[in-house]
């Protein structure tokens, strides 16, 4: 296999884009990419999205994307696995240029989700669980990551403000950044006695609703030191993994197998362990999920998810930085482009070029993109080159 | 890159499945395979589906199927691009094996298409096309096909009995496949006179809705060797191309861009010429689309398919055989699926057992899977080892 390496990120302003759509989100962070890269051509294409089909009537989207680029006739892929869908993408990306295959490739995610009128949006975002056994009984995805935090409370401890301190350290990090949704800082107080969602989970523990996009470009490592105009990075691991999609089929509803899983894989491929990695983006969708993540990322003991937020260990400034870019919470979570996202917050960490969130030293950095309630889950592990 | 082979194929009966769901025609499909391959383990997976959102009101495809076959946690990826998505699943795959990534591949089509009521096909099917430009003015793909008919016919000379015998000679050979949708045979005459859809086309030039699942196991070529209880079949090479999504946006109605880029990468990369190939499996969705494509694949000269068609060249017997299964027409398409079945078509060919439609002497077949009216299109070609 070839070593990779990423020469070129780009990303869009997030929001709810109501003036813009799926193609001119897509093609405006590609171009920002190709531009940063500095490359005359790319070689394939691969677009995570997780259900255009829902969201914009929209299927058969790489070849449309490869179309409005203007990139035609290269190859293109959709890859989808639900809020992973961006991660898949990276992998699918990493795999074709490491096998040979392409040399420099297109890695995006998009999704335009505002484009759906009443519940349009949750009824989408429903189909990432499993249709027939949970979405046909009337659960949505705040109630399963509510049963998550209730089980996490119950067995470990964990404390309403701990998952509220999530939600106010990710803001504190958006604040610093100009592409997030909702810079706003936030206190423990706001996200408790903010609306309730499914409890104890209140509107201020969800992530948002989104339209956005991200986008790489990659190419072989030996290639991105003669032609990289910025500092590339290289991707040393990529691990994914798969869990029961319904969250009744697990034993235990705090452990999430295919992030352990993806991880365990990533850091055999890489040969590193959790010590070793400088700073994390992670899927936190709800705040619990972020809990849940550092524990299964090995980052901290299993059950000390929760006071290791509130110490501030997670926190910019703290031993173990994670989500730097806002996360899903403050960044926005437009679900197919997050997971090429927190690449590219990785990337712009690793070069030096993150100005108020800049974590010092940052050396290898590690993402987590998950699917679902945890049915699928990608992690990547990058290292400057 | 490493060599790769198909250890095992599987399909299940297609048709109209009212009594079972998306999970069990997949599962049903990928343990015939895993039975015919012989391997006790899965490392990875890939699924082509191409709107199971719409169909079925599901996504997290992949995790899905994984879970329901069994085989998490294994890393599972959906892949879609329309028509093609199977085609391009079977390319994920390969590249896969190829990189070295993962040893033993799951590569599987899915389409669940008869769950929905009123005209919930026809619009799910509709999002293959630009959702902005053409489904949103009104536009189904038999009238984006009608129109590609019309200029073929103006231009060419092509005949509506020529178009019509596409149609006749595919259900003469689903006749001979058990596992086809339609198995009858039809008359110039039935076909001409059946119900007009878009004109020129009637009902029988359209392929029909249907449900069903193909799956295949790879591995690398040398392995196979070693492992493989029936006669491996190796691919030789895989080309994937996109062209514009929408049909007026190309200069010419008559060629489609997508497969003849798609063809080309892939002769080359198999070192083959059009003369090499013994027999193929193309996408007939519609009849017209198997004249354009005979040509576009380098069988015949532009212009002359329909000449082609009605000479016998392309019926079992002739000189190239075209859709031994019956094709989309008659074997059915699932549009998800329809790819890797194609592939499982060649690989019983390639290996000797198709019985009454059985190619004498094939050792080089070839597969064409394409997106929507021609914007995306993948070509394999196997050779027996």
């Amino acid at each position: 296999m070839r070593e990779v390496a990423i020469i070129g990120v780009g990303m869009n302003k997030w929001g709810e884009l109501w003036e813009k759509s799926l193609r001119d989100i897509f093609v405006e962070s590609a171009l920002l990419a190709i531009e940063d890269a500095g490359v005359d051509h790319i070689d394939s294409m691969y677009a995570g999205c997780m259900t255009s089909g829902l969201f914009v009537g929209q299927e058969h989207l790489a070849s449309l994307l490869s179309d409005y680029l203007g990139a035609g006739p290269i190859p293109a892929a959709r890859v989808e696995s639900a809020c992973a869908s961006g991660g898949l993408a990276v992998r699918m990306g990493f795999i074709d240029v490491a096998s040979g295959m392409s040399d420099i490739v297109l890695v995006g995610g998009v999704e335009k989700m505002t484009d759906v009128s009443g519940d349009g949006a949750t009824y989408a975002l429903s189909t990432a669980a499993d249709q027939e056994y949970e979405v046909y009984n009337g659960i949505t995805f705040p109630g399963l990551y509510a049963l998550m935090a209730r089980s996490h409370m119950q067995k470990f401890g964990t404390t309403r403000e701990q998952l509220a301190q999530v939600a106010v350290k990710n803001h504190e990090n958006g604040f610093k950044n100009p592409l997030a949704q909702y810079p706003q800082k936030i206190t423990i107080e706001e996200v408790i006695n903010s609306i309730m969602v499914a409890d104890p989970l209140t509107i201020l523990d969800c992530s948002p609703i989104t339209d956005g996009a991200a986008c790489l470009i990659l190419c072989p490592a030996d290639m991105a030191k003669k032609i990289s105009k910025k500092p590339p990075v290289k991707i040393i691991a990529s691990g994914n993994a798969t869990d029961t999609i319904a969250l009744h089929s697990r034993s235990d509803f705090t452990i999430l197998n295919a992030t352990v899983k993806a991880a365990e894989r990533a850091y055999k491929m890489a040969n590193v362990t959790p010590e070793n990695i400088d700073l994390a983006e992670v899927h936190d969708c709800f705040t619990i999920a972020e809990i849940m993540i550092i524990e299964d990322l090995g980052f901290v003991k299993k059950g000390e998810g929760g006071k290791a937020t509130m110490s501030g260990m997670t926190a910019l400034g703290g031993k173990k930085p994670i989500n730097t870019s806002g996360g899903l919470k403050s960044k926005g979570h437009p679900v197919g482009a997050t997971g090429v996202a927190q690449v590219v917050e990785i990337v712009h960490q690793l070069r030096g070029e993150s100005g108020p969130r800049q974590v010092k030293n940052a050396k290898i950095g590690l993402t987590q993109n998950m699917g679902g309630s945890g049915g699928s889950a990608v992690v990547h592990i990058m290292q400057a080159m």
